[in-house]
This record gives C-alpha cells, sequence and structure tokens, in this order.
C-alpha cells in the first residue's frame, strides 16, 4: 500500500528536524515536501538548515529543495497530510489555510485553546478525534487540525493520566527544569545559562496550567469540558540540551501506597501501546526505583525518546503524591507526539 | 577592644575557607587556629586546603600550621570560640568536647535536631538564644553549640518568616534546584553533572522539611515547639557553582495581593538588620520585579552572599503564593550563618 | 584638576560596559554621555543594556539617557576623548569623525592595521604614540586615534615581549581555548557549545597571526616596520564564560632555561608599572608554578583583569619554549586595554 | 565456527564498559567472564558498575557476575584471550600473569614502550605484531600482550600516518582539548571544571610526544626503531564529556597544497578497512570542509565512535600543515582500540 505523503512546515527549525527524523523509514508516511519561510526557499535543505541532531542529515533529505509555506504545494506535491512546526504568529492563517484541504498535525500553540480543535496526547484523549466533525463543519474545511501540547505539559500530564483515573486529582503544583533545545537553536545565548538557571520562559507556566485540563476533559455536546483540578507551574531554563524534567506533588482524591502507584503507572497502556503503533513506547511509562533517576542525559532517548520516565515516587501524608518525571522535549514534547497522533488518526482511518 | 580568638573546625573544606574568608578583618573575631584532620595536620594552610573561593589565599592564612581538631587547641592558642564546618560523623563527640570550654556555633547537621540546642537563623529566631542556660544545665557544659540550618532551608525559610508572621502558613511545597559546591569539592563528578540534572541530594528534603518548622517554632519549658504546617520538598542538582535556587508555593491562612507580599519582604528587618551586625545584609530580602531573577550567577553574591533574593512573586489562587529565592549556599547556607549568629551572640554579650 | 569627560560609543554591549565599570570612580576620566545605536537611543542606560557583568549597574549610569553614536555629542556634552566598542562595519566613518575632533581610543579592528596608527599594548610599544603626528597630518584630523589588539593577541603578545627583547623569537603556534563573552552576549548559541568545543572563529587567527608582529615592530619614517617572526594560530571556543586560555610554543633565538624565562617574566615592567598608572597591573605577568594552572575561572581576575597570568612554562628542545597564558577577554582584552592606553597618553600629555 | 571467549580485565570502569558495549553481538568474540577488584567481586554486574554508557546496561551483563582479576578465570571459564584496562600499577604483574597463557591486548600504559611489546594503530602498523615471537621467546609466554595507544595520541597519529608516508614530518605541535571521560567518572570533580579548563593532565604530554614514535616506527632485528621527528604536546582538560579535539601543526619535508593533504586523508585505508574487519571505520579518517568542524558532540561517535574526523586544514607556510581532529577518547582512544587490534589478530590467525 503507498504511504501517503507529508509536508512537514518549518522544516528548518528544531522541531522540523525532529519531524524529518522521525519520518524516516516510516512505514506509513513519506516525507514529500519541505517547506519553510522565505529565507530558505529555493535552497537545498542542507544549506538552509542548521541540522541539530546527532549524525548528519539523511543524505536525501539534505538534498531536497525547500519550498515556501504556502497550501500550493498541496497540489504540487501531492501531499496527503502536514506536520507543523511554524511560528505562532502566522499559524491560524497558514495552518487554517492548509486545513481547508487536508489534516493538519501541529505542534504550535495557536489553535490548541479552540474549543473544536483536539489537544491530543494519544495515550490520554484518542476520543477527542470526535471534535473532527464539528471543526469541519463550524469551518468548512475539508482536512481539519489536531494539535498537541506543549512540551512540559505532555511530561506530566502522561503519568497523570492514570493517577486521575485510578486515585482523583485535587491539585496538583509542579516545577520544571527545561533543556535548552526548548527555545530554539538561538534561543538562550551561552552567555546566559553557563554556571546559570532562567526562571523563566515565555507563556510556560500558562500552557502547564490549562493545557492538562484540556487533554483530560470529557466531551460533551462537540466541545470539551475541562477537568476540574488546578495546576501550580513554576518553568526554568537550566544548561541541559534535550530533556525537559518536572518535579510533580499531586493531591489525590483516594489514599494510596507508594507500591499502588507504581503499579498503576507500570500497568498503563494507552491506545497506541495496544494497537502497537510504529513509534508508541512500550512502556509508555517507565518507573525506575534507582534514588536518582530520571535524568536527562541518562533517560531522555528512553523509548526512542517517546516514553516518560518517572522517579523519585513518594507518598508525602496522606493523599499527596511526588514524582519526577523527564521526557525529551522535541521528541515526546513536539515532533514525535504529533506524529504519533498522526499514526493513531491513520489506524483509525481519519486520514 | 581586643579581638575574640576563634578556631576554624573543618578549615580545609569549602565551607571552611568561607570561615576564613568571612572572618578576614572581622571587626569582632580574629582567626586562632586552623583545625582539621590528620591527613592535613602540620601542613601550611595552602598546601592542606584546595582553595576553591575567587582570588587567592589570604596571605597570613595561607602559612598558618593546621592543627588536629581536638579541644587541646583551645588552651595552646587561647581560644575563645569556634566556628565548626565538621563531618556529621565525628560532630557528636567533637563539637560537644569543645563546648565544655567555649562556645561552638556549628554549620554541621548532627545536633540541629537536638531539643535544647537552638537551631538558628538570627533574623527569624533570635530567641531562640534562650535554650543555652537549659543546654548548658543538661549537658555539664561551660560553652554551648548554636546551629544554623542546612543549605537550602535558610534560602526559603527567611522569605517565609515574613509571609508566616503576616499571613500564616497552611503548607509548603518547594523544588531545590542545588548548586555543586553544596556536595563539597570532590561532591559531584563532572561527569554526572554535565548536560544533565540529579533528581536526588541524600537527606536533603528530610532536612528542608524539619527544620523550618524547629526555626519558625516557639519556646515553652526550655524547649522549642515547632511551628504547625507542612513542608513537600523536592530537591535536585544542577550545573552551577555556588547559590541555591528553589521554586516554593505556599498556602496561607489569609489572602493577600502580590503587593502586599512585596512590601512584606521589603519592609523586613531581622535584630542583625536593627543592630548593623557586620556581615548583616540590609535588606536581608532583596526584592526583584523582573521576570527573569534571581538567578545564580547574577544574584548569589547578593549582600555579600548574605542576602536572599526573591523573584517571580505570583498570586496562583486564593491563598495561594508562589516565589522563586536564591541565597548563596556556602556562604548565607553555610560559614556566613553562624557568622552571623556569633556576631549576634557577641552584641548580646553571650560570648 | 577636573577629569576629562568620556563619550563611550557602542555603551550597550559586554566592551561598552566593561568601559562603563572600568571607569567607574576614575582619577583621571568621568563619563560623559553614553552612545548606542537608534535602538537604544532616548532610552534610560538601564533599559537599553542586559548588563551581564557582576554586580548591578551604578545607579549614576542606570538613570543616564544612551545618545545617538554621533560627532554632535562632542559639543553637546563638553566630550574630551571617546572610548569606541562599535561594531567594524560603522568605525571607518564613525571612529574617523569623531577623530577629527577628539582623541580616540577603539577596541574595534577597523583601524587597527592602518600605516599610521598605532596598535598599542603599553607595555610593550608605548613609542608608537610617535605615530599620532604623521597620522593627523596625513588625515587632517585634531584628534587622533589608538587602538589595541584583539582580545587574543594580548594575552600571548603580552608575555612574548620580554621573550622577544631577551631571547629573540623565530617562530610562535599557539591553540586559544576562548571564552564566550568574546563573541557578546548572544554570539554563541548554548545549544552550539554545552558539551563541545567550536573550533573557529571567524577571523580571530589572522588576527593573531598579524597584530603581534606590528605591535612588536619598530618606527621608521612615521611607519611601522613589523617584527619578523611567523605566528601560527588556531582559535577555538570553549565554555566558558570569561578569559581566554592560550597554549603557545614559541622558538627563539638564544637558548634558555626554565628558571632564566621565569625571572624574564617576573622582572618585566613596562611604563604602565613604572609610572603606576591607575589601572596598571603589577605585575603585568603573573607566573605560576603550580602545574594546573592558569585557570580561566581562578586567574581571570589576577590584577583587576588586567594581568596577564602564565603558566606551564617548560623548556621542549634546545631553543624551543612552551607556556600557557591566560588573560581576561574583555578588560585587558578589551575596555581595560583601550583605558589603559588613555592612561598613558594622559601621563603623556597627549590628551 | 564457535566465538572466541573473551575476559574484561577492569570490567566496571568506563572503558571496562566501552569493551563490553562493543563486544554486543560481536562476530568473533563472545564475553566470557567481567573480572574486577575486590571490591566488586561477587556483585551482579549491574550492582558493582556505574553504567555510564547511554541506554541501559545489556540485560544479559547486567547480571553476570563479577569475579576477581585472576588468572584462575582463564581455565574456570574457558578464556581465550583478555582485553585489559586495569590501573597501571597492578598491569605489570596482572597483565603478565594473563599472557603467560592467553593474549591480552591491553588499554594500560604499563607495557606500551617495552621494546617487544607492540604499541599498534592497526591502520597504521600492523606488522609490529611481528615482535610478538621476540617477546614470547624473552619472556618463556605462550600469550602475548598487543597494547594501544593513549586516547589522545591515536587522534592526531592516524591522520599523521598518512602523511608521514606521503610528505614526511620533520616535527609537530599539537594542542589538546579533551574529554572528562578520559579521566574516569569521578576523575574531574565538577567544581573544578564548570566555566573552567584545567591545562594538566598527568602523564599525558608525554605519552603524546613519546607514542607516535613507536607507532610510526619501524621493525629491525625483532625491536622497533622509532621514527625520527619531535612532537611537543601541551594537554588540556575541558568540560566535553566524551571525544578528544587536537589542533595541531605538522612541518613536513616535502610541501602540498590543501587539496593534496585532503586527498591524502580521503584515500587512507589501513587493513582493517581493506580486511571490512567488523569494527573498523571505512573511512578511517573523515575529512570535513565545513569551518566549524570537527566538534567534539557532532563528531565523536562518527564510525561508531572509531572514525577520526579531521577539519580546519589548512597550509600555514611552505611546508606547514594545520589542522584540527576530533575522536572518540573511550572508543576509538581506548576499548574499541584494543577491540580493532584484536580483530585484526583473529584474521591473521594468530589468536
Amino acid at each position: 500500500m503507498a504511504k501517503l505523503k507529508i509536508a512537514v512546515l518549518g522544516a528548518t527549525g528544531m522541531v522540523g528536524q525532529r519531524f524529518i527524523a522521525g519520518l524516516q523509514n516510516h512505514p506509513y508516511f513519506e516525507l514529500g515536501v519541505l517547506a519553510a519561510s522565505e529565507r530558505s526557499v529555493g535552497k537545498r535543505y542542507a544549506e538552509a538548515a542548521k541540522w541539530y541532531i546527532e549524525g548528519d542529515i539523511p543524505k536525501d533529505v539534505a538534498s531536497m529543495r525547500v519550498e515556501l509555506i504556502d497550501k500550493k504545494v498541496i497540489r504540487d506535491y501531492g501531499i496527503d497530510l502536514a506536520f507543523s512546526a511554524i511560528p505562532a504568529e502566522i499559524a491560524r492563517e497558514v495552518e487554517g489555510s492548509f486545513a481547508q484541504e487536508i489534516p493538519v498535525f501541529s505542534n504550535t500553540k495557536t489553535y490548541r485553546m479552540d474549543d473544536d480543535v483536539p489537544l491530543m496526547i494519544p495515550e490520554i484523549n484518542p476520543g477527542h478525534f470526535d471534535l473532527i466533525k464539528a471543526q469541519q463543519k463550524k469551518r468548512g474545511w475539508k482536512g481539519y487540525i489536531i494539535t498537541n501540547p506543549n512540551c512540559t505539559t505532555v511530561g506530566f500530564a502522561l503519568p497523570l493520566k492514570p493517577i486521575y483515573d485510578a486515585l482523583g486529582v485535587d491539585w496538583v503544583t509542579l516545577t520544571s527544569m527545561q533543556a535548552l533545545s526548548g527555545a530554539g537553536y538561538e534561543g538562550v545565548p551561552s552567555m546566559a545559562i553557563v554556571d546559570n538557571i532562567i526562571p523563566y520562559i515565555g507563556g510556560e507556566e500558562e500552557k502547564c496550567e490549562l493545557e492538562p485540563l484540556k487533554i483530560l476533559g470529557s466531551i460533551s455536546a462537540g466541545k470539551v469540558k475541562n477537568a476540574d483540578f488546578k495546576v501550580i507551574a513554576s518553568c526554568n531554563r537550566v544548561a541541559v540540551l534535550d530533556g525537559h524534567m518536572i518535579s510533580t506533588v499531586v493531591g489525590t482524591k483516594k489514599d494510596f501506597t507508594v507500591e499502588d502507584v507504581k503499579e498503576i503507572f507500570r500497568k498503563f497502556k494507552g491506545e497506541p501501546q495496544k494497537m502497537k503503533l510504529p513509534t508508541a513506547p512500550d512502556p509508555a511509562i517507565i518507573v525506575r526505583d534507582e534514588d536518582d533517576r530520571p535524568q536527562p542525559r541518562r533517560d531522555r532517548n528512553a523509548g526512542g525518546g517517546m516514553a516518560v520516565t518517572v522517579g523519585r515516587i513518594m507518598k508525602k501524608q496522606e493523599r499527596v503524591l511526588r514524582f519526577t518525571s523527564l521526557s525529551h522535549n522535541t521528541i515526546r514534547g513536539a515532533a514525535g507526539a504529533s506524529i504519533l497522533n498522526a499514526e493513531l488518526a491513520y489506524k483509525k482511518k481519519l486520514l
């Protein structure tokens, strides 16, 4: 069966690169076109992009011509669906124009909180695909937009899901220690971060506080009804290349033992695991019993960068759980998240 | 008036070095003897210590002979009081033997939680000096032991104090991002921390959860009655040389505005500030309004390393306050804390 | 006697900041005006600059209004001389326009290799001030331009001088390991340098190979006759905040012992030391005997950031000397170098 | 055909770990026994070793029992050959006792400079296997010892080889910027290296200056006659996890163009490449044309960590070549080097 042809929108940035890496030899999808801003148009990809991933640019990709991000590429290249990592400022218009014709799986924040747009972690809320019909109807699109959450959200929302189901959640406080790649290649000057920490990442805390409520929400009448608990987030930048670490404290509704929680994490399987999707990590949540894990450098590539590693699981008082989680911010937290969403859509015949 | 003569116990380590640096040209105290373990005895200090503080070892200190940590030095050198940064394993015996004769200001954890031993941050609980009499009586000592808290505790307990007084405290969750120097010069291998974070520091979370309750406690019948709230701490090691950063969320009893809290912090003065003690920072708490402060490299030396810098002050919901604080872990969090305790004792004629 | 009024051109950058810091409480000079590009004009300095130096911006500087870099400020503010750290692209025109009226001490490369412009390290070639007359005559200026070398050049050229005088120099190979601040605050992305080295700094090797020959050159007929040896330079960027380290091998004309060389370094005094200029380090060259020195973090601030620290002095074969040197790249290698040049000019009544 | 059974001596250290990783699924060899010091004996490998390589310990290795380093394991486990990464202090006795019975491929320095012991880089001097007979005869061993060079030596000696053959070599100066893993997991405290460089690595410069002369030497009368040129080395430690970078300047006997040199490097093939040995990189020398390569993080894993990447190739004057090279210090510079030596021995029927 022929593979579906993909456009990568915003192909030269760090998430764009992860899309390209993640789509190498993919069983469902193949690269159709690499699209970027005017600055890069007409160049070979190897000239246009500052490749940051280990190893060299895949050879056939290196020589691909970069095209302008314009829905015209859909016809020109016979594109079936798009992955998007474009700047938020242009996403409303650009992603919308693509969605008029084809499905768009977007890593950009712009549409995330729209009523009729799924904000998906496929292990958590695959049912939110049900919004697609309402979305298409309301907007008059033949395609649709599926978004994935912020790179930090995914790292604690995924382990929160089975806790939420098994124990209930009253409140969450979390502190993130986030990697440099989350800000883009030029995002954090070395002068700012060597021997230092920056206790601020624009917009990040707000996303961490809102997004999980939508993701864990239920659908009724074509809309998401948010989950009903409170998140308080403190986000920090540290001198780590890849891998966001998050220290989380959760007030649960039911009491538990540490062993209960480890069991809950270990048993967790979402649809991607059950369906054995190509890039689904199994297990999705890796529990480490060592005192000093997870660590970014040791654990970020677990499950091909798609697993969330959880450690430091402790009961701090009755109905208060604490754990530390780690996930790869440009794979599970970005490109890999979109790809896994698309794989699930594929299997569900939504492509 | 003659200065009091000081013994530094554990003089070659990183906190010992900070004692030496902090006592240079001190108006009340002068170095009498540098004491260390057998390995160093008989060497000149410059040979025995791996000096880590910026600049070279003060010249007259470099040539001082290192003596064994033994209370015999009290007579031999005419010592009036001791500062201690010795290993916890030997502290009960060694600090006790010195306290039989002279006051000991200790940075070591061993005596901290003893009923009759003050655990002091002089801006918070100077009244705990009242325990000295009970301590001397119970133990038959002519001297006494005053301890200062763990390097992390001081960074959030100090800003917590005026909040506790003004608003009341129900619960606290905090996540620390701690500097390398806190583990000692050889404590954290570079292979462990470059491009990485370690989510574990032995014993640290327990200290952060217990110590503030004693420090904020009240005295009755010669004992400390602990403050009555709960602290949940997650402690992490990051690739920063000096300066512990802590992200704290506090449930208060009364509601507040952010401006209230800034005002509370800005107005705060403890006895060290009122008495203008030589190393007292003024203000003790520095409030930064910028989004991206405090930062370890920028703020650790504020107030000579004795101030706590607070930023990211936000109201997260009714009666929920969040802030980030930063303090120098080997100055305010260790040697400087002991010295400030001793300065207060001096002014109160307890030496 | 009234202090001379200074314009700092390019005041918001990292070298500009070092000019400001270096001129605080200076006995000869006082800040008259801070000039920068249009982006900053009209702002208070504290808004316009991202201050990177330890401690806060000096209070009176923080509130100064930033003016446009235009020679009109000379009249408006009664400026006596200018320090320049402006981009090379605009330096020819801008520095030239200021030099029509007042002396300009420039850290920018543009005029460095001009025949009639001194490229000065005041310990090495104070006699090059003699070019001023030829320069003024040729260009019709009332003022003049004095340049200082590249931040790396100074770190090996200064120790090379007494070797050159005492032993002669046939050839030099050097490898630099250069600090991040040399590239400007945003110059090196953290993604590029964490757990990494960059073996390339644009234009740096050429400067290191050419500049010392002019600096060590002699003047005849109003021109510099370059010194006659060959330099081969390899320049690398490493994850250090401040302080360029250079490993140098020198082929000398006369043979020597290691003790000879240490003695040559230790005895070295230039005019700044003899005249006790305000910011002259004394000694200018610090010799360290320890195996593991110099180190950037330990030695960069020696002599107020104006000394060059030399270690690893070894004789590798007959007439082949090897040493490692370390100097602060934005102080001795930039702003401090210009200020020391101006101090010497002041004492020689050239201002 | 049955695989040969391997003992790894010093299995818990960083090079030991690389031996284990490098022998996973090896076509000629299989792990027979893991041997370490008394401290580890009797533990499962997963308990005894602090695994530092990305990913977890291979499962079957994790549960292997660690044995004492004693030649008794040869019988007990039916061992055919040993790889050694034991401390230099015990190597003479221990490696010698194993060599009485079986071949030993050693990464330890102890036997390297012995007259009758090959110091091999199999691309350079495979002929030095001819020393084995003399060695066995002289020492009365049934086995023998083959050593590989210091981790830094290999990074410049390998590219030097084709230059030596094609152009001749008169002298070499080099400056290394070496990774942390070269010192062992606990070798470099983080306090020593964050925001810093250490210009000293004990014994390293001497090895870099001597070893290449033996490696490039010729054999006559059962002894190695050293190559006849002079190397001057300056070795530095930088904050990089893996990958030694070396900036080298070579005085050649014949003149050349940069293109000549690139061609010489690109064409280079040693016996391992010609014989397509399992871990032989092909090409052995990777030439990068970009200005800013090689870089440790980007290039250390090239060729499975076995290639040497060369860039910054420039002609600095007549018969003076400069280049920068990068190789993985615990793979090509240690365990991988020994394994490649053993593969060649295997193919040459010396096992």
